[in-house]
């Protein structure tokens, strides 16, 4: 049954098919039962939890994704192909980072079937912040695995014609790089069916961001990086939603927008992501927790920096370094400038995804989910208002502490965008 | 015998191959003769002539590539999937801008074969420039085929998926790409076994070229962006021995290094040809032909920027831009920025080849084919610190007539590279 042409499974189908892929027959000893539970996430996809009835600590993840957007029906065609970028990317992080992904038992591109690790005792993060929840060390595992995973795809960690093999492996995911086009980079900034804007904050939008050309056109720009710079294999959709965590353990779970783009692409959103959830405790007044969130976020930069560095120190040869061409004091240069593009880009990403996520179609639970429009508002124009701050700020920042300062100041209600009063 | 596996053709095998080609029998009446003549790059493929013999203005040229670079013989392996890029960029040529390209007969990526139009009376331009002949419009030509090629091509000529389809037709041109990365951006700039220097010019090579470290970085931010950026579908190695021209007319041909990559690219290296013949004119001291290089090279510039924004002016929907999302003031401002950025790019470029056109593996004939190597040195010198100069000033020139002030003087005595004195 293995790589047969695509078939919609549904329970009694998945347990066939499950009993024909040997490893996992012998994992979760199928004749001997087993339950399969549909959990799915509901909007693209039919995911499913299969339990082996005879040891229950036993389980798999079953993903498939379906020719149209489930949460649509077969109105909505989209294609599953999509899931061979998560297939794609999943296998490799499996090999790269094994501590911070699922373990991968069975991947079939052509039934857009994954099998994976179940992971007990995981919950998403957004949702353990949302309730002002500790993860020691988060930051840490967030930085080691974007570090990991963007230099050894990277032009630095990888020789010229492997690395043009691998990026030839994802060059078609250009449906979800469309919706990244789409829903992140064009339609929050302009008058678009498929924004979800508040009608408080309509107002801001309408006469500070819209209008507001240098923003705009710095949002174009990294738009443009999008589409054309291929740094390195980016998750694409690294967000707090796509991370599953306990206090010992972070694994990043949906890689189905992965392709090749720029470094600073997934730093900027997961930033943005723990900026918006800063933001959303202004609501619970949870102040120790915002310290904390804060503090995360900005160790999320200092974590990536060190490690990518530490990688690109072992790393003597690569499409773009030849040994001999520079001397020590020539590549410390080079390294200095490019940490600090990446900083200064990943600013920028950040400043998009928190424009987005406040007035485009997908926004954050942690602020989306307070039913009051008004403090909802606040909330809203309080995360356009630091998107527009960074995106003006983002060229001459160079550190992380400056960065830090900046935020830190807008909180106070010391520094604030230009061209806007003191609100 | 169409689309078969490969298999190399001589002279015998070749008859047989044409006249099993409906397209390309009906039009030299194979039957009734043809004369096959190998006429060759010699370097890297076979080329053929076949003429009808009843008609001898019927001709096509045959290229076909082989496993192995031709010139060393089968004991240096050379992929023959060059050939696939060079038909599938030939083919889009033929689409994007027939009155450029030579007509493409058939194709055949198995057998790594290409016939086309034979140009008859066209020859190539360098070895025109090098005897000082005239071209009427040649920059408008070029300028032309630029915009064209690579506007069409691009983010902002091509919708987002489209231009995923398109990139991954070329995305594994790994093997000449990666030859560009050593010969055009690392080896020339460091003691390498490939490199071709000319024992008087050594002794500025080493103390004022790899000695000068932002010289050295400035060239590695252009591997950089060779690397990662993916603006269009580039030629790839246009310089004047890949355009054959008339007065009337100029084609452009050899296509095997198609690839997607920066805007500047191309339009740099053929600017860095036509400077390297200027300065190949000092030996023959024919001044006013000096004049007319000089001004063809900047006019390439100027008419490659009025196309490329003629075509971006009828363009409103593309990757980049969605109708609505700029208004005009806004996407002119982009639309400037751009064209700078570009033509910055491209002096970067341009300081890429003279450098490596001077003591890389791979001369220009302009110059190297001065016997007397004191002649020699003193031009490749000249070049090489035109090279300097241009990437020192590369990132503070906008215009087109602010650069050709720079060269203007620096032939004048005027002008020379920061940290060297006037020679």
């Amino acid at each position: 049954m293995n790589n047969k042409v695509y078939e919609q499974l549904d329970p009694n189908k998945l347990e066939n098919y499950l009993y024909s892929i040997p490893s996992v027959n012998d994992y979760l000893e199928i004749k001997r039962g087993v339950l399969v539970e549909e959990i799915g996430d509901g909007n693209l996809n039919f995911v499913y939890k299969v339990v082996s009835k005879i040891n229950k600590n036993k389980a798999v993840i079953v993903k498939q994704s379906v020719p149209y957007l489930r949460m649509a029906g077969e109105a909505w065609p989209l294609s599953k192909s999509r899931m061979r970028y998560e297939i794609r990317a999943l296998k490799l992080y499996n090999e790269l980072v094994p501590e911070f992904v699922p373990k991968v038992h069975h991947s079939d591109e052509d039934m857009s079937v994954i099998v994976m690790q179940y992971l007990d005792s995981q919950s998403v993060l957004r949702y353990g912040m949302m309730k002002g929840e500790y993860y020691p060390d988060i930051s840490k595992k967030i930085g080691t695995f974007l570090a990991q995973t963007l230099f050894e795809t990277s032009f630095l960690g990888m020789e010229s014609m492997q690395r043009r093999a691998l990026m030839s492996q994802f060059v078609l995911n250009d449906e979800l790089c469309k919706l990244t086009e789409d829903f992140i980079f064009t339609f929050p900034y302009m008058n678009h069916e498929s924004n979800s804007i508040n009608p408080i904050t309509e107002k801001y939008v309408e006469n500070s961001l819209r209008n507001d050309s240098e923003y705009k056109l710095s949002i174009l720009r990294h738009k443009e990086m999008f589409l054309t710079k291929t740094d390195a294999l980016v998750h694409g959709d690294l967000h707090t939603g796509s991370l599953m965590v306990s206090k010992d353990d972070a694994y990043v779970i949906d890689t189905e927008f992965a392709f090749f783009g720029p470094f600073g692409f997934d730093l900027g959103k997961i930033v943005a992501n723990f900026l918006l959830n800063y933001i959303s405790h202004f609501n619970t007044g949870n102040k120790e927790y915002q310290e904390w969130v804060l503090c995360q976020s900005m160790a999320i930069f200092k974590e990536f920096e060190k490690q990518f560095l530490t990688k690109w120190d072992e790393q003597d040869e690569s499409s773009l370094l030849t040994h001999g061409y520079c001397n020590k004091e020539e590549l410390d240069t080079y390294k200095k400038d490019m940490m600090v593009k990446i900083f200064q880009d990943s600013i920028g990403f950040c400043a998009c995804s928190l424009a987005r996520r406040s007035i485009g179609i997908a926004g954050v639970a942690d602020i989306r989910s307070i039913a009051d429009i008004e403090t909802r508002a606040a909330l809203e124009i309080k995360a356009l208002r630091l998107s527009k701050l960074l995106m003006s700020k983002q060229s001459s920042l160079n550190k992380v502490d400056e960065l830090e300062e900046v935020i830190r100041n807008y909180f106070a209600g010391k520094e604030y965008p230009e061209n806007e009063v003191h609100q």
